[in-house]
């Protein structure tokens, strides 16, 4: 059993590491959120820099408390329709701290434990920014 | 020993998992190299569809075939002294395949097992592209 765990413990490790490298990165903004709660389970930096957000602030926060207009369980619910069509356009919102636009590129997939939304960030152009609301 | 054993196979698909979604979902091109033995461990659709190449036929293979006129030894030797400068440079290549050029961004990391090199490939600006060498 010992042995499990130290292999356990060095498996874990090798994706882990190389999960958070490729996290750091990558140029583009990831948020993985949780598909039931609509909690926020990680965020890489850049993700944090688009939202405006310490990342400390946004794990296990609601993702849709982010986004202005939005409520929670309606948001959820989109995130997760567009997640499981993979022809779905993206979702327009507007980041509450930034006031920064951006599309939310989702995709659904699941690994060991709740299933995830893996959601891309991509800051919009900005056509009328500065103006508000876009729920 | 039994359900350590689950839980390794339960904790290493977790991390495989979301390293791979989010490999698969960033538009940048990135390749994991092994800094002994300059082999590719990994790479991601971006990155071979960058250098023109199938996934099967890039792992395990030297990183260095994949550009013009890049000698093995010295191309892991400089790719591993960028690796370990954050200051430095980004090396210029050309991809051998696709006469793309290209900007290696280097990043050194030691997760359980060899240590590797994260690389992201950015597409340069084709100035005077389509004219060969790059050495």
């Amino acid at each position: 059993a010992q042995m499990a765990l130290e292999r356990d413990y060095e498996t874990q490790r090798e994706y882990d590491t190389r999960y958070r490298v490729l996290s750091e990165a990558t140029r583009d903004a990831f948020v993985f959120v949780g598909t039931r709660s609509g909690r926020v389970i990680d965020a890489n930096p850049a993700a944090c820099t688009l939202l405006g957000v310490a990342r400390a602030d946004l794990i296990g926060s609601a993702f849709s408390q982010e986004f202005d207009g939005r409520r929670r369980a309606e948001f959820v619910e989109t995130l997760n329709l567009r997640a499981m069509d993979n022809a779905a356009e993206p979702i327009e919102a507007e980041a509450r701290r930034s006031r920064t636009p951006v599309r939310i590129v989702a995709t659904a997939f699941r690994a060991a434990g709740e299933p995830l939304i893996l959601c891309r960030l991509d800051a919009a152009e900005t056509q009328g920014a500065g103006t508000g609301e876009m729920a």
